[in-house]
């Protein structure tokens, strides 16, 4: 009904993880419409992403380098581990400016129930990082669900009995979080990790 | 923090309408996540799109021909023509294969209030074809909203005294819908509309 080359398009960019066709024909028809603000410009950015980036071999982060430019900053303490799940974890722990040190991507959870086990997150890399002599902690920054727990707890059973010190993140209430809106567990967690004011 | 290519993905992609710098970076991560199946194809498909993709000049539809599929389609009845907003609109109607006649896309609503005019919204191409020997039915497939009604009578009221109808879609219960959920304005449309069963 609208030419191949659309109908090309609506199908490609409802391939996108979430995207449904109505939002991938929402978007086809924002960027057909605005050719050179958002079309053209478009073609350019996602040509030089698909040259330029690659999978940094030390942490799995994306950069246009390798190792990327986290592992490379020297001013980045190499003595601190921040594991998480996804590059956009990462991506979000960045953002607050808060973590100086270096991270590690898993690129996923173990799950027993899914048949995820060790090997196919290729912990061993992490293991090898979190023993290496100049590590002083690993910082969990996993899910808070069961699959994050079995996780970071197969990590941490790994490194007992190195000088390594394996962490996790804080569970509380969120900032700005309404104390009648959150789930049981989070009130008990918060309520468990009280701290004087 | 991610290499100035995927930055630039990310900002590219969050000036797409109604896609958030939220949405942006998931979709560029999910992109660069999967460049064999998702991005290299997304970059073919985006460039043969901005190649071929034209403006209709007798409706406005978007098509790799002008005139599009649907003007050229000797098998439609060119004595109907569907008045819709934008191209969303016709492919919606499209959809639903009841349509046989063809369309006019106006790309806006008269706005009295925003100050978009007759001027703005080139009508005058529109009253030109209505008002063409051939035509014999103008439907005015416009939002049920003060902007699309002030532009169904704008059109009318240019072709009183002419030959042309003028029609506009039913109101109603939408299929399916609940009629406690449903608001003043269309229960009472679809009471005053009542047919017999």
């Amino acid at each position: 009904m609208a030419g191949i080359e659309i109908e090309a398009l609506i199908r490609q960019l409802s391939k996108i993880p979430r995207l449904g066709p109505r939002s991938a024909r929402r978007i086809a028809l924002a960027l057909i419409k605005r050719r050179e603000t958002l079309l053209d410009p478009l073609v350019q950015t996602l040509g030089a992403a698909a040259q330029a980036v690659k999978i940094c071999t030390t942490c799995g982060n994306y950069d246009s380098q390798d190792p990327c430019s986290i592992c490379a900053d020297q001013r980045r303490d190499a003595a601190l581990i921040c594991v998480v799940e996804d590059v956009a974890d990462l991506w979000a722990l960045e953002r607050t400016a808060v973590f100086r040190g270096r991270y590690h991507v898993t690129g996923g959870l173990l799950s027993p129930l899914d048949g995820i086990g060790p090997a196919d997150l290729k912990l061993e890399r992490l293991i090898a990082r979190a023993k290496a002599p100049e590590t002083r902690e690993v910082i969990m920054a996993l899910s808070a669900t069961v699959d994050g727990q079995t996780t970071a707890h197969y990590i941490a059973e790994r490194l007992q009995g190195t000088d390594t010190v394996v962490s996790g993140l804080a569970h509380g209430m969120p900032i700005g979080g309404e104390l009648d809106y959150l789930d049981d567990g989070t009130i008990s967690a918060a309520l468990r990790a009280r701290r004087p004011v």
